[in-house]
Protein backbone atom coordinates (compact mmCIF):
# COMPACT_ATOMS: atom_id res chain seq x y z
CA UNK A 1 0.00 0.00 0.00
CA UNK A 2 2.27 2.32 0.75
CA UNK A 3 4.63 1.83 -2.11
CA UNK A 4 1.55 2.16 -4.65
CA UNK A 5 1.23 5.60 -3.00
CA UNK A 6 4.18 6.39 -3.26
CA UNK A 7 4.55 5.83 -6.78
CA UNK A 8 0.95 7.61 -7.09
CA UNK A 9 2.99 10.67 -5.84
CA UNK A 10 5.89 10.42 -8.46
CA UNK A 11 3.50 9.71 -10.96
CA UNK A 12 1.35 12.88 -10.24
CA UNK A 13 4.26 14.89 -9.36
CA UNK A 14 5.97 14.03 -12.89
CA UNK A 15 2.61 16.12 -14.21
CA UNK A 16 3.13 19.28 -11.98
CA UNK A 17 4.65 22.19 -13.54
CA UNK A 18 6.21 24.32 -10.13
CA UNK A 19 5.89 23.75 -7.02
CA UNK A 20 7.13 26.61 -4.32
CA UNK A 21 10.09 25.32 -2.46
CA UNK A 22 11.53 26.97 0.37
CA UNK A 23 14.78 28.35 -0.13
CA UNK A 24 16.25 31.03 2.79
CA UNK A 25 13.28 32.70 3.89
CA UNK A 26 11.29 32.47 0.61
CA UNK A 27 9.01 30.41 -1.13
CA UNK A 28 10.00 30.24 -4.49
CA UNK A 29 8.11 28.35 -7.50
CA UNK A 30 10.56 25.73 -9.21
CA UNK A 31 9.52 23.13 -12.09
CA UNK A 32 10.41 19.69 -10.43
CA UNK A 33 11.72 16.41 -12.64
CA UNK A 34 12.39 12.90 -12.30
CA UNK A 35 14.53 10.52 -13.92
CA UNK A 36 13.63 6.98 -14.37
CA UNK A 37 14.33 4.55 -11.61
CA UNK A 38 15.81 7.52 -9.49
CA UNK A 39 13.82 8.79 -6.60
CA UNK A 40 15.18 11.82 -6.23
CA UNK A 41 13.52 15.37 -7.57
CA UNK A 42 15.91 17.45 -9.51
CA UNK A 43 15.82 21.22 -10.06
CA UNK A 44 17.89 23.10 -12.60
CA UNK A 45 18.87 26.61 -12.00
CA UNK A 46 22.14 29.16 -12.57
CA UNK A 47 25.18 29.38 -10.47
CA UNK A 48 24.23 32.43 -8.77
CA UNK A 49 20.61 32.17 -8.38
CA UNK A 50 19.61 32.52 -4.69
CA UNK A 51 18.50 28.83 -4.81
CA UNK A 52 22.01 27.86 -6.37
CA UNK A 53 23.35 30.10 -3.03
CA UNK A 54 21.16 28.15 -0.40
CA UNK A 55 21.41 24.48 -2.51
CA UNK A 56 25.06 24.88 -1.85
CA UNK A 57 24.69 25.31 1.82
CA UNK A 58 23.19 21.68 1.61
CA UNK A 59 20.21 22.40 3.70
CA UNK A 60 17.20 21.37 4.83
CA UNK A 61 14.17 22.69 2.99
CA UNK A 62 10.48 22.16 2.51
CA UNK A 63 8.43 21.80 -1.15
CA UNK A 64 4.80 22.67 -1.00
CA UNK A 65 2.79 21.53 -3.75
CA UNK A 66 -0.78 21.91 -4.95
CA UNK A 67 -1.89 20.99 -8.10
CA UNK A 68 -6.09 20.92 -8.80
CA UNK A 69 -5.04 19.42 -12.04
CA UNK A 70 -3.32 16.54 -10.68
CA UNK A 71 -5.68 16.17 -7.81
CA UNK A 72 -2.44 16.10 -5.61
CA UNK A 73 -1.16 18.19 -2.65
CA UNK A 74 1.71 18.32 -0.42
CA UNK A 75 3.80 19.35 2.26
CA UNK A 76 7.38 17.83 2.03
CA UNK A 77 10.05 17.87 3.89
CA UNK A 78 13.65 16.77 2.06
CA UNK A 79 17.20 17.56 2.05
CA UNK A 80 18.63 19.82 -1.05
CA UNK A 81 21.65 20.29 -2.23
CA UNK A 82 24.46 21.00 -5.01
CA UNK A 83 24.82 17.86 -7.60
CA UNK A 84 27.60 17.54 -9.44
CA UNK A 85 27.20 14.57 -11.32
CA UNK A 86 27.25 15.30 -14.77
CA UNK A 87 25.81 12.14 -15.97
CA UNK A 88 22.60 12.65 -14.19
CA UNK A 89 22.66 16.55 -15.64
CA UNK A 90 22.43 15.04 -18.91
CA UNK A 91 19.97 13.41 -18.24
CA UNK A 92 18.01 16.05 -16.33
CA UNK A 93 18.49 18.34 -19.08
CA UNK A 94 17.51 15.97 -21.41
CA UNK A 95 13.95 16.09 -19.80
CA UNK A 96 14.14 19.85 -19.39
CA UNK A 97 15.40 20.90 -22.44
CA UNK A 98 12.79 18.59 -24.69
CA UNK A 99 10.07 20.12 -22.52
CA UNK A 100 11.09 23.76 -22.83
CA UNK A 101 13.84 24.56 -25.54
CA UNK A 102 13.68 22.80 -29.40
CA UNK A 103 17.36 23.32 -29.52
CA UNK A 104 19.05 22.03 -26.22
CA UNK A 105 21.57 24.44 -25.72
CA UNK A 106 23.07 24.46 -22.97
CA UNK A 107 24.74 27.22 -20.88
CA UNK A 108 27.91 26.53 -18.63
CA UNK A 109 26.02 28.67 -16.27
CA UNK A 110 23.83 25.38 -15.40
CA UNK A 111 23.89 24.26 -12.15
CA UNK A 112 21.81 21.13 -11.05
CA UNK A 113 20.25 20.99 -7.70
CA UNK A 114 19.13 17.48 -5.94
CA UNK A 115 16.47 17.57 -3.60
CA UNK A 116 16.05 14.45 -1.68
CA UNK A 117 12.23 14.01 0.08
CA UNK A 118 12.41 12.56 3.10
CA UNK A 119 8.79 12.44 4.66
CA UNK A 120 5.82 14.18 3.16
CA UNK A 121 2.36 14.53 4.42
CA UNK A 122 0.02 14.26 1.08
CA UNK A 123 -3.49 14.86 0.31
CA UNK A 124 -4.53 12.83 -3.06
CA UNK A 125 -7.92 12.46 -4.17
CA UNK A 126 -9.12 9.07 -5.34
CA UNK A 127 -12.01 9.76 -7.27
CA UNK A 128 -11.63 12.89 -9.74
CA UNK A 129 -10.59 16.14 -8.74
CA UNK A 130 -14.17 17.54 -7.90
CA UNK A 131 -15.88 14.77 -5.93
CA UNK A 132 -12.34 14.71 -3.73
CA UNK A 133 -12.73 19.18 -3.36
CA UNK A 134 -16.30 18.14 -2.26
CA UNK A 135 -14.83 15.70 0.43
CA UNK A 136 -12.20 18.31 1.32
CA UNK A 137 -14.55 21.16 1.79
CA UNK A 138 -16.88 18.80 3.45
CA UNK A 139 -14.22 17.64 5.83
CA UNK A 140 -12.97 21.23 6.82
CA UNK A 141 -16.73 21.70 7.88
CA UNK A 142 -17.72 19.60 9.46
CA UNK A 143 -14.10 18.36 10.78
CA UNK A 144 -14.49 14.94 9.56
CA UNK A 145 -11.99 13.09 7.83
CA UNK A 146 -12.43 13.12 3.69
CA UNK A 147 -14.41 9.91 2.85
CA UNK A 148 -12.52 9.53 -0.45
CA UNK A 149 -9.80 12.18 -0.94
CA UNK A 150 -6.64 10.18 1.00
CA UNK A 151 -4.50 12.33 3.49
CA UNK A 152 -1.67 10.34 4.56
CA UNK A 153 2.31 10.26 5.59
CA UNK A 154 5.14 9.18 2.76
CA UNK A 155 8.19 8.31 4.54
CA UNK A 156 10.72 8.25 1.79
CA UNK B 1 -0.13 49.77 -11.18
CA UNK B 2 0.41 48.44 -7.94
CA UNK B 3 -3.79 48.13 -7.34
CA UNK B 4 -3.93 46.90 -10.77
CA UNK B 5 -1.89 43.84 -9.60
CA UNK B 6 -3.64 43.95 -6.12
CA UNK B 7 -6.50 43.46 -8.01
CA UNK B 8 -5.41 40.75 -10.50
CA UNK B 9 -3.78 38.75 -7.50
CA UNK B 10 -7.42 38.66 -5.79
CA UNK B 11 -8.86 37.98 -9.11
CA UNK B 12 -6.99 35.19 -9.72
CA UNK B 13 -6.92 33.77 -6.70
CA UNK B 14 -10.66 33.59 -6.81
CA UNK B 15 -10.47 30.75 -9.33
CA UNK B 16 -8.02 28.77 -7.01
CA UNK B 17 -9.80 25.73 -4.91
CA UNK B 18 -7.42 25.71 -2.65
CA UNK B 19 -3.81 26.86 -1.00
CA UNK B 20 -1.42 25.65 1.46
CA UNK B 21 -1.43 27.30 4.58
CA UNK B 22 0.51 26.94 7.75
CA UNK B 23 -0.88 25.31 10.47
CA UNK B 24 1.43 25.19 12.81
CA UNK B 25 4.36 22.81 11.91
CA UNK B 26 2.14 21.76 8.92
CA UNK B 27 0.90 23.08 5.66
CA UNK B 28 -2.70 22.23 5.03
CA UNK B 29 -5.17 22.52 2.02
CA UNK B 30 -7.31 24.89 2.29
CA UNK B 31 -10.19 26.64 -0.06
CA UNK B 32 -9.90 30.40 0.13
CA UNK B 33 -12.88 32.29 -0.08
CA UNK B 34 -13.28 36.33 -1.18
CA UNK B 35 -16.26 38.10 -0.75
CA UNK B 36 -17.04 41.56 -3.02
CA UNK B 37 -15.55 44.42 -2.00
CA UNK B 38 -13.57 42.98 1.14
CA UNK B 39 -10.03 42.42 1.26
CA UNK B 40 -9.74 39.89 3.34
CA UNK B 41 -9.35 35.51 2.57
CA UNK B 42 -12.30 33.18 4.18
CA UNK B 43 -11.66 30.02 5.58
CA UNK B 44 -14.63 27.73 7.04
CA UNK B 45 -13.79 25.18 9.45
CA UNK B 46 -15.09 23.13 11.87
CA UNK B 47 -14.34 24.23 15.42
CA UNK B 48 -12.19 21.49 16.47
CA UNK B 49 -9.63 20.77 13.79
CA UNK B 50 -5.86 21.70 13.66
CA UNK B 51 -6.94 24.75 11.94
CA UNK B 52 -9.21 26.34 14.31
CA UNK B 53 -7.06 25.65 17.51
CA UNK B 54 -4.25 28.03 15.43
CA UNK B 55 -6.59 30.52 14.77
CA UNK B 56 -8.24 30.80 17.79
CA UNK B 57 -4.66 31.92 18.89
CA UNK B 58 -4.70 34.70 16.80
CA UNK B 59 -1.59 34.05 14.76
CA UNK B 60 0.83 34.67 11.62
CA UNK B 61 0.80 32.28 8.92
CA UNK B 62 1.93 31.74 5.46
CA UNK B 63 -0.43 31.13 2.26
CA UNK B 64 1.52 29.68 -0.09
CA UNK B 65 -0.12 29.39 -3.95
CA UNK B 66 0.39 27.38 -6.84
CA UNK B 67 -2.09 27.63 -10.06
CA UNK B 68 -0.80 26.34 -13.34
CA UNK B 69 -4.08 26.79 -14.40
CA UNK B 70 -4.27 30.65 -12.94
CA UNK B 71 -1.27 31.34 -13.93
CA UNK B 72 -0.50 32.70 -10.36
CA UNK B 73 2.12 31.56 -7.81
CA UNK B 74 2.12 33.40 -4.19
CA UNK B 75 4.06 33.24 -0.98
CA UNK B 76 1.59 34.95 1.10
CA UNK B 77 2.26 36.46 4.67
CA UNK B 78 -0.94 37.13 7.07
CA UNK B 79 -2.33 37.16 9.91
CA UNK B 80 -4.96 34.39 10.71
CA UNK B 81 -7.50 34.79 13.41
CA UNK B 82 -10.71 33.25 14.00
CA UNK B 83 -13.96 35.48 13.12
CA UNK B 84 -17.44 35.53 14.97
CA UNK B 85 -18.92 38.41 12.62
CA UNK B 86 -22.41 36.39 11.64
CA UNK B 87 -23.33 38.43 8.97
CA UNK B 88 -19.66 37.64 7.50
CA UNK B 89 -19.98 34.14 8.01
CA UNK B 90 -23.50 33.94 6.08
CA UNK B 91 -21.73 35.83 2.92
CA UNK B 92 -19.00 33.30 3.13
CA UNK B 93 -21.27 30.63 3.74
CA UNK B 94 -23.24 31.31 0.63
CA UNK B 95 -19.94 31.13 -1.36
CA UNK B 96 -19.07 28.20 0.02
CA UNK B 97 -22.43 26.47 -0.09
CA UNK B 98 -22.99 28.19 -3.57
CA UNK B 99 -20.20 25.83 -4.83
CA UNK B 100 -20.38 22.72 -2.66
CA UNK B 101 -23.93 21.93 -1.28
CA UNK B 102 -27.10 21.81 -3.58
CA UNK B 103 -28.52 22.11 0.41
CA UNK B 104 -26.77 24.61 1.88
CA UNK B 105 -27.20 23.00 5.21
CA UNK B 106 -24.80 24.65 7.77
CA UNK B 107 -23.79 22.95 10.64
CA UNK B 108 -23.57 24.71 14.46
CA UNK B 109 -19.94 23.44 14.33
CA UNK B 110 -18.58 25.87 11.68
CA UNK B 111 -16.24 28.41 12.13
CA UNK B 112 -15.39 31.33 10.33
CA UNK B 113 -11.40 31.96 9.84
CA UNK B 114 -10.09 35.35 8.84
CA UNK B 115 -7.32 35.77 6.94
CA UNK B 116 -5.68 39.14 6.97
CA UNK B 117 -2.75 39.33 4.05
CA UNK B 118 0.10 41.65 4.81
CA UNK B 119 2.59 40.91 2.21
CA UNK B 120 2.90 38.74 -0.96
CA UNK B 121 5.82 37.71 -3.03
CA UNK B 122 3.84 37.16 -6.18
CA UNK B 123 4.74 35.63 -9.73
CA UNK B 124 2.10 36.15 -12.67
CA UNK B 125 1.67 35.35 -16.24
CA UNK B 126 1.56 37.80 -18.45
CA UNK B 127 1.26 36.11 -22.09
CA UNK B 128 -0.39 32.38 -21.18
CA UNK B 129 0.56 29.74 -18.78
CA UNK B 130 2.98 27.83 -21.51
CA UNK B 131 4.88 31.03 -22.29
CA UNK B 132 4.77 32.19 -18.61
CA UNK B 133 6.32 28.68 -18.00
CA UNK B 134 8.93 28.79 -20.45
CA UNK B 135 9.91 32.06 -19.32
CA UNK B 136 10.46 30.79 -15.89
CA UNK B 137 12.21 27.69 -16.97
CA UNK B 138 14.85 30.37 -18.78
CA UNK B 139 15.09 32.48 -16.15
CA UNK B 140 16.10 29.84 -13.87
CA UNK B 141 18.60 28.22 -16.17
CA UNK B 142 20.21 31.94 -17.10
CA UNK B 143 19.65 33.57 -13.94
CA UNK B 144 18.16 36.20 -15.45
CA UNK B 145 14.47 37.48 -14.71
CA UNK B 146 11.63 35.91 -16.35
CA UNK B 147 10.71 38.46 -19.75
CA UNK B 148 7.05 38.18 -19.18
CA UNK B 149 5.95 36.21 -16.45
CA UNK B 150 6.39 39.09 -13.63
CA UNK B 151 7.89 38.90 -10.45
CA UNK B 152 6.81 41.24 -7.61
CA UNK B 153 5.84 42.31 -3.88
CA UNK B 154 2.56 43.27 -2.95
CA UNK B 155 1.60 45.30 0.75
CA UNK B 156 -1.44 45.08 1.36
Amino acid sequence: MTTDRKEEFYDRLKGIQAGMLQVGDRYLPMSPNLVEGDKTIWFITAKETPMAKEASKGTDARLVLSSEDKGLYADVSGHLSVSHDREKLDEVWNVVASSWFEDGKRDDDVLLVSYQPRSAEVWMSEGGTINFLYQMARAQITGKHPDLGSNFTLQF
